[in-house]
């Protein structure tokens, strides 16, 4: 293993749920024990030991509301992005008591879902797309759905798109904050087509079984998955009453997306009865927010959103106050020749339910991107921003009266190692639990928001030490001077950098419309080692399509995906070349996903631009890919739509001829299918084109840790032994050049 | 295209299928027309001009035996190697009208197999795995069988196992030589496991259609297939009677086999009435021929045949005399060595039918590889044998009297040119066609029996002349000297091959057990051009395993596959590597199928003997693979078998790590499946092996003609760069050897 790839273990823990209290924090810490952590008396408490995990194989945890009982989950098997199924056994704290979680007579049972909820042991699980509810840890289990139908019905549980594409999380159920409801969807998905990933490994048959396996020997995993212009699931939401007798009510969606498809993209609690949810019609350019009330099912409108492209943070959760008279969202409100940018707007109800006197409490050239909590006793409203730099995330608090005045809590923090922070805030707003994810090693510290106490719950001292002892790079960050905009470009240096030698270049390009690649976030992974090892230098550029800089960079992709993103990426590359440390014949380009999409619409627009290319996991055809995502930029597809065919790769291929490119996919993908990469390599073969290629078999977008290893090692000599230097001595250009 | 693949082409001309009287001869000539041509008039009258084939868009044709109509197979879609679907129209020659050949109430239909039988108009065709029978053009259908069911009940037509192991053609149905009667398998495929071929590109929905599709995007075709140790297909032989009514009759396997799992491996008809059949015993060491009364089903053993080990050319037709009492087959006899060679043995009836005074007419440390006819008004069997050597086929004559005198008819036939021949007779034994298959360009040539006429039906005048332009290579035939035998090897060298200069080697392994690399066939491919344009030493080795050399070193694969095979092809290198003129530092591998199977066996017990190495659909695992084909060589496999176990590239594959390998395989290979492939690199991904990967998506074992043209320029490159010399001067090694 790569000394970089041991080293990035350690932030693991960084990724460990903390559960807090106002006095209590709950965390895992670097030797392992799980901790239970007062601030008020200062005094930490082991809740279980490292042992624990070893000794019961335990791949995840989680201690239930009454800190009595420990979750366990182990035989972790990834599904999707976020989705796993896994083997559960409950944990008694104190009489070490173990035994398995299981759906009535059912043994050995693999769960889709399991978790605590909200009170006491209440216990909620995912079985067959049904979900199960138990009141606490020993009674009986009672099944709340019977609909489920596996790859059809999802109860409770998102179906491939909504949990890659809509809601980002597989979890699709949410509790009253009194444990007595929950909301829950239902993804109905007779009417959207199957995906079957073929299966080529650990294939053969069981020995001395002869009967007929009508399945077929090449196992196949079937997947639900909407391609652009088809049947997309249908969604409905309810909320099953779990305190006496159980009762199921629909919460209806809004008028006028209730004939037309909807995702919902939202569901926040805000009162022990009221829920807040925002529908979002199929072309993602209309959304609502209501506020239903689950004892009568009936919803009221408090917000509407269009555009005339396409909407963003639709998964934005509102934040009320109490009584439900208030709420705070971002939305974009124009400000200069950047656009829109989103800032806090606060609705109060007027007269009606519907009708909202709105405040905008921030402005400016920068963006809000997560409003975290309102405090109702001292008007503060806290929120993370980009004030200052589109490259960091800032904890800052305003006042929700008078002027609107703001602080800034963390710009003084650590000023040199802690630029790009999220935050957790305590359930009465005494705590606040900050992460400090870049530009130095991650940190963790629980500050108090009424006095100046700070506790550090992580220091990754072990990641800090050996970043000092390996001294592996040094970044810059520059723009790129465009005609409209400059567009930010990070670059890496190795440490003896010289001016007056020449480096090779390798450009990342790693993420989608709205992403940023450009931050102080801490990053450490293969590209490194390229740069401290093999005089490398690495960039990244956040062309037009990228977030966190305003909606009109962002929406010049619309309808041109593929066009202003890929032109962005090639300037940035000549604008690099003029450096005069740069070999000009020495630069390559990697991309993942959408930026395999990028990094090949790159090489079909240039000559000899770049020496070499990898390709992992490309989309080569919008039409193929989810409907959510293709729509939301490229509309639904037309027959023949100009649109399509023109973001796609699989046009002209001729273009790819000459070009040394290398494909890399996981045959199992079900995000990004390895028909993208097969319909390429058939366009490449037609017309004779050259490439090399590494698949990871029955692997999926997210690849296993051995996988990713051999990946890491393939990308670092394929990228050495492109970018090395000639042999050959150079002319003293330098000199000639300084004269 | 590269010329090369241009050239072979004309070859295609010969392959095309002649169709013989005595008078007349029907083929297809050089430029495209079917001509008849009388061998007593030596007129010749176009039958089919060649805009026939272009206007009707023709990929196969056959003339009835009236030579009225002709049959038209167009749309032709390869299934496995031999099988194909294609449409089919029959034309009326002389009315140049057309109508579609189509079952009763279907149209447009897509068939398994169209042809004409033997007399008339008589016409068979194969839908949905049903056998129909019309009994000229005009008539009606006959649906002759209707148990058919695709992928599970084959009326006669083979199964992938009977197609590719057993038949070795997709035709499982002969006819009665008076046209009269039709005897068929019946294959049961109930208990056969089926492997899923995942289909990649191709599948966008049909635009506007929101319809459920249960059988999922990643279009399969299923494949009944026995791995080994599996449940192989069962199989029945039936005969129908097409004469008056329709009567169908199933012939009985010998009491020895019919309660053990069998195969049928030949049947063939020896009068209007009686037919013989091979039946085998599933381990293939058992094989009885019987001879069948197909008016009443009763069929008498003619012969047996067993081996320790197993039995080979089990698809050998015997030749009968008219009255059945006497027929030639080829049996094993021991001679020297070498042990066992195939020798012509003559059965005669005495007294009872199952007791043959057996005469053996030819011995030798050669072998007879195939028996042509017995003319019993002169005595004379023909048949070709590799009397003289083992690379060659000539036409020999043997006397069936007296001391059985044997004449070569063809050895002083353009000697210089012409040493690897086939034939075929005409029914009454008066005219032959010889077709020149090497090592000269390959001709037909028409020779009459009685006297010296001949006629030339083909001289690839176009191939020769651009052979003679192109001066492609020279071959050299040598001996590896081996402990127990010599084996024999096949160098091609560049046409300015000096002994003073230094040459990179590449080893071609390409044939299975029993086959034969090293011969005088003619063959041009990718190869040849890189002896000729890139100086590089072309090697083929027959080692142990390999046919035509006696059963003795044949049998020295039995329980060892991939061991001495191996050690021979590395023995091989090794005493090439003694030679002046070859580089020892650049010297490479290539395999396909079980050729790849061995490289890939070769790279894990070298270290470095090889720079590169390509293996092109590797078995790479054989209880993955064919039961007839494993069970041959392995037995069936025990739980935890050792000799699979051993004899699997999936064990050890720590030893290809420092390997320069690259992989090629079609991802729809139905004889190898990918899943070969697919094992192996998740092996080699789990040892963090580097290697690299062609894949053709949706390509079979037989490559399309466009991927066929990718891979040729592939390897071509591949192996131009691996052993390209390298550009230091050498130091002039060669002056101070000659010291």
């Amino acid at each position: 293993m790569a000394w970089w790839m041991k080293l990035s273990l350690s932030l693991l823990v960084l990724a460990w749920r903390f559960g807090g209290w106002d006095s209590e924090v709950i965390y895992r810490n670097s030797d392992g024990h799980v901790i239970k952590f007062n601030i008020l008396t200062n005094e930490t408490e082991i809740v279980l030991t490292n042992t624990t995990f070893i000794n019961f194989n335990v791949a995840k945890y989680s201690v239930s509301p009454d800190l009595k009982y420990v979750l366990f989950a182990y035989d972790v098997k990834q599904v999707y992005r976020h989705s796993y199924m896994a083997s559960y056994s409950i944990y008694n704290i104190h009489t070490r008591e173990v035994w398995e979680l299981d759906p009535p007579e059912v043994v050995n049972s693999v769960l889709q879902y399991a978790a605590w909820g909200v009170q006491g042991q209440q216990l909620i699980y995912i079985f067959e797309n049904n979900i199960y509810y138990q009141s606490d840890v020993k009674s009986n289990s009672l099944r709340l759905t019977s609909s489920g139908k596996e790859g059809v019905i999802f109860n409770g549980i998102a179906d491939w798109l909504y949990e890659e594409e809509i809601l980002q999380t597989h979890v699709a159920h949410w509790w009253s904050p009194d444990g007595e409801r929950l909301a829950f969807l239902i993804l109905n998905d007779t009417l959207v087509p199957n995906m079957a990933l073929p299966r080529f490994t650990g294939m053969t048959y069981p020995k001395g079984k002869q009967v007929p396996i009508p399945q077929g020997k090449c196992y196949l995993e079937y997947i639900n998955i909407t391609q652009a212009g088809q049947s997309n699931p249908a969604v409905k939401l309810y909320v099953v009453n779990l305190y006496g007798p159980t009762h199921t009510l629909e919460l209806m969606p809004p008028e006028t997306l209730k004939l037309r498809e909807h995702y919902v993209t939202m569901v926040k609690w805000i009162s022990k009865t009221r829920t807040s949810v925002r529908w979002l019609n199929r072309a993602q350019n209309i959304s609502i927010l209501t506020v239903c009330d689950t004892t009568t099912g009936a919803c009221v409108t408090r917000h509407e959103e269009s555009s005339e492209l396409w909407l963003s943070k639709q998964n934005q959760e509102p934040v009320f106050s109490k009584d439900g008279s208030r709420f705070f969202l971002t939305v974009p409100v124009k400000q200069g020749g950047r656009g829109e940018f989103h800032h806090i707007a606060m609705f109060t109800t007027q007269f009606r339910a519907d009708q909202n006197e709105v405040r905008h409490l921030t402005s400016g050239n920068w963006e809000v991107t997560r409003i975290i909590a309102y405090d109702e006793n001292t008007d503060n409203l806290y929120f993370l921003s980009t004030e200052g730099s589109p490259r960091g995330r800032q904890l800052f608090s305003v006042k929700t009266v008078g002027l609107f005045p703001r602080r800034c809590l963390t710009c003084e923090l650590n000023k040199a190692h802690c630029m790009y922070f999220d935050a957790d805030i305590s359930p009465t707003n005494q705590h606040i639990i900050l992460h400090c994810k870049g530009p130095g090693a991650p940190t963790v510290i629980l500050h108090s928001l009424n006095n100046s106490n700070y506790y550090i719950l992580e220091n990754n001292s072990l990641l800090k030490a050996a970043l000092k002892y390996k001294r592996i790079q040094r970044t810059e960050f520059r723009t790129v001077p465009m005609e409209h905009f400059d567009l930010p470009l990070k670059i890496s240096y190795p440490l003896d950098f010289s001016e007056s030698r020449h480096y090779g270049l390798l450009l990342l390009v790693d993420s989608a419309p709205g992403g940023q690649a450009v931050s102080d976030r801490f990053s450490l992974s293969w590209d490194s080692v390229l740069v401290s090892s093999d005089n490398v230098i690495v960039a990244r550029l956040d062309g037009r399509g990228s977030g966190f800089q305003g909606q009109r960079i962002l929406h010049e992709v619309h309808q041109r995906l593929g066009t202003v993103d890929v032109q962005d990426q090639i300037a940035a590359v000549e604008y690099m070349m003029t450096f005069p440390y740069i070999d000009r014949t020495r630069i390559a380009v990697f991309g993942k996903g959408y930026g395999a999409y990028v990094t090949l619409m790159m090489l079909k627009s240039t000559d000899s631009l770049f020496k070499c290319a990898c390709a992992m996991s490309p989309v080569t055809d919008w039409k193929l890919y989810a409907s959510a995502f293709s729509e939301r930029y490229l509309g639904m597809p037309l027959r023949d739509d100009s649109r399509y065919q023109f973001s796609s790769v699989l046009q002209n291929v001729q273009a790819l001829r000459e070009q040394t490119l290398m494909l890399v996919h996981g045959t199992a993908d079900a995000n990004i299918h390895f028909q993208h990469t097969a319909e390429l390599v058939k366009n490449l073969v037609k017309v004779g084109a050259n490439y090399s290629m590494q698949i990871y078999p029955d692997e999926g977008h997210f690849l296993s840790q051995q996988s990713r290893q051999h990946l890491y090692a393939t990308l670092t000599s394929f990228y050495r032994e492109c970018l090395k230097e000639e042999l050959l001595p150079l002319p003293e250009e330098e000199e000639e050049e300084e004269e």
